[in-house]
């Protein structure tokens, strides 16, 4: 019972932030707006995405990237849709990493911080419950998904097989102690770093993996804002 | 004008046959039979794969691989619900290697055949079209969706990140001339096969790859039946 005590007191007392990487400028979906701030079920991508970490615990520090340029519209649809919840705004930078060391100097060195792709508006409750969670126990924890398929790689001389076993898809959020993130973060940039994780791995950090999302998927094309959109009209997954 | 008519009727003449695989005898699920059997939509998932073929082509040959302990079930099945299609049956063999080569047995030595598994029932026309269409030119076709997470290789020691250039996840339905194909099974199993593709480039062929659908899922867990039983109650998917 003391345990249970403990655990349920550490659980909430530890601080909450949320980096939400949408920086982004591609406009390659033939839109005319980078695919962020699109919109699924009449709400920009990004809104959704922010909404869900803000249901999940409403004291969470959010920090939202976007890119300078579009800030100023950013605002102006935030207040005229009355989307007035409190969140920090920082700029992008010239890689996802300089965007996450942008968003981290507003980060304090005590609590857990998830960094999180704007355009997965799909996140559930129970996957951030597993990263959150699993994070009092590990310093840097991701959730991932075993890939199914065959896996090839395509070069300039055609495409090869890749040997499957073992493969996971990593998905975010992606959630650290404050403290390892930062420390991470102060390295120079390498071009190897595709996510948070390969960065706190450079820096000597060890990474606990905790089972993905399979709907948690990454918007990047107009098949995926569509099956989105689908996905969210479905009264079996807003009740997730 | 003339080279249109020609293929006009190269693609009508082309003889077509569909191996399904559904073989697997695994109930990992924790239900009580193997996945293909389970049901969405009202319907075993392996019904709905074998009518998308047929919605496709009613004058394509299916051969259906089933283990041969689930034959009478099925059959039973059949008969009782009125799914009186026309089909061929094969025994499941000790690998997916040696199922398709059982079904290969009733394929004949012209025209193409796609393989497909069975528990990927959400292949849409379009696919189909794609697939069916490039093989006329190309002798193996497959369809491929480009990884868009980072990628991790798990092994005993913790897990370590794996390039993500060119990475692409193959789908199916992988469709062959079928002597190209025929001609690749004749060689000795490799535990390196994961896939048709596989086969036929280690027997010496090239490999053409299409764009794959990201809703063409392959049901392996809980979590993608329930997602398969969403997405097939749209009416924006039944109507692709």
């Amino acid at each position: 019972m003391i345990i249970f005590v403990y655990h349920f007191f550490a659980f909430f007392s530890m601080k909450r932030y949320a980096v939400i990487v949408a920086g982004g400028q591609g406009v390659r979906m033939g839109a005319d707006r980078p695919k962020q701030f699109l919109e699924i079920g009449g709400k920009p991508i990004l809104r959704h995405t922010i909404e869900r970490f803000l249901a999940f615990d409403p004291g969470i520090e959010i920090i939202v990237v976007l890119p300078a340029s579009r800030k100023d519209w950013w605002r102006e649809y935030c207040r005229q849709s009355g989307f007035l919840e409190r969140y920090s705004m920082v700029s992008g930078g010239f890689t996802r990493f300089h965007s996450v060391q942008n968003a981290l100097e507003l980060v304090g060195d005590q609590g857990c911080v998830a960094v999180h792709d704007g355009v997965r508006p799909l996140l559930s409750r129970p996957l951030l419950e597993r990263t959150f969670s699993a994070v009092r126990t590990y310093g840097a924890v991701i959730p991932a998904v075993p890939v199914v398929e065959s896996v090839r790689r395509v070069g300039e001389e055609g495409s090869e097989i890749v040997r499957r076993d073992g493969l996971v898809l990593v998905q975010t959020p992606q959630v650290f102690r404050t403290e390892v993130l930062k420390a991470a973060y102060r390295q120079p940039f390498s071009p190897a770093f595709t996510d948070d994780a390969s960065v706190v791995e450079a820096a000597g950090g060890t990474i606990h993996m905790v089972p993905g999302d399979r709907f948690n998927i990454k918007i990047t094309t107009p098949e995926d804002l569509s099956l989105a959109e689908d996905l969210l009209r479905l009264s079996s997954f807003s009740e997730r």
